[in-house]
């Protein structure tokens, strides 16, 4: 194994809430030989939970406003259920998994967003990502899982991006480790056809990520996806795929993103 | 600091759902100078969030019945709200908290109860705790926070009795570690009259407990309690003590529980 090495997985929580996806997942995560950390989201969960319980779910630009009903229901959905399943399947595997927020072990320290023309409520901005933590639980064979969680060391924890978190960690663990940042979702990659799901455009560099924006290619939630892969690259990642589940680890599928 | 002194300190739902009586805690678990550990209960929270959300929660004998839905409750309140809810305030103290379940990193295997007489659901028995794991954080400054739930090793979480958690952790580092065993309750330690609160039996042996249980001064569930203590006590576990949050770490009160 090659222990330089460091794959940094994120899923969201369109996969967590399907169960084959999900067993599909926790298969091909436990095959992934080098190190390696699993970042969970969930938003959707969180909804379904919020809306049973009567807390209304606000979303501006498709980011959950925070209020502390809110925060409470995430902590619960995200630190609790989602992470402590994904950790209990992954032991089933054989894969220590350990879950963690970014309050456990002070591992993402965050601020609260500050108000501009929005106020997103309990929402973090990450500030710092304890690296020589995550090499200490790397060098023991422990896999974490990581919350889409942090707090801001005053005792209160904030909804993070699990995009954000992945990226940050990422570039986090850049100066120790050759880290592969894998963004999965639904498709098997970006599609240069939305209609066509065997359109996956195997390579994007800044260049061709300007000419697919201004052709309309690549657009919405696809463009902060691209952009924290980019910004990856420029702080030392290196490598970023956007793929599904079934390429996890597979360098032959996905888009892979590059700066030239 | 006496690195041979390890202090675990088992903390019931109520004092977490108390604002004042959980910031005391925060409070006086930090000042706590021997290495530590934080177990916490939860179950009050459990029973709201799952009526709120349509759930109807069985009690037999005093413990908590946990079919799959209220596993995914206990999972939420557990695993999520509060474990992270006191990491947070403990990072703020400046205490390395890590929230733990018994599936995070394998710290706690346990096997589904089996059915006699009744069926208790995703309720799980202690079989081993992993205290290499649990060595290896306090060695490195971590201060775990334990939820009540472990996992069978099969990929299911499993709701455990906080008390049990506290005690078989207690004997599983009872042969690396001086451990002391405090469980904190409502009042300053087991009372001989429970209509008043000063009568605090300081000192309770075998004997004596033997005394006290003829006499129906220790009654209901602080039998399971006693009990657990003895046990503990037998394995190896130097000392156990009985008390309120204020006198966390304080020799001077509580109720302090020996063999002899």
């Amino acid at each position: 194994m090659n222990q330089k090495a460091l794959t940094i997985v994120k899923v969201g929580g369109k996969i967590i809430e399907d169960k084959s996806m999900l067993i599909q997942l926790i298969d091909k995560f436990s095959q992934v030989t080098t190190p390696k950390i699993l970042i969970h989201g969930g938003g959707r969960s969180a909804t379904q939970i919020a809306e049973k319980l009567g807390i209304e779910t606000t979303m501006v630009n498709g980011r959950r406003v925070t209020n502390e009903e809110m925060l409470d229901v995430v902590t619960m959905v995200y630190g609790g259920l989602i992470n402590k399943q994904l950790v209990a399947l992954l032991q089933c595997k054989k894969v220590n998994a350990l879950g963690l927020t970014g309050a456990d072990a002070n591992l993402i320290l965050s601020h609260k967003r500050l108000v501009k023309d929005i106020d997103y409520g309990f929402v973090g901005d990450v500030d710092q990502v304890n690296a020589p933590f995550i090499s200490h639980l790397l060098l023991d064979g422990v896999v974490p899982v990581v919350a889409p969680l942090t707090h801001d060391g005053l005792g209160n924890l904030l909804n993070t991006n699990a995009d954000t978190i992945a990226s940050t960690c990422a570039v986090a663990m850049a100066s120790l480790k050759e880290v592969t940042l894998c963004f999965c979702f639904e498709f098997d990659g970006v599609l240069s056809d939305p209609n066509d799901e065997s359109s996956v455009i195997s390579k994007i560099n800044l260049a061709s990520f300007q000419e697919l924006k201004e052709q309309g290619v690549i657009s919405g939630g696809m463009l902060p996806k691209m952009e924290n892969a980019f910004n990856a690259l420029r702080s030392g990642v290196k490598e970023v795929v956007i793929t599904s589940i079934k390429y996890i680890g597979d360098p032959e599928h996905g888009t892979h993103i590059t700066l030239h």
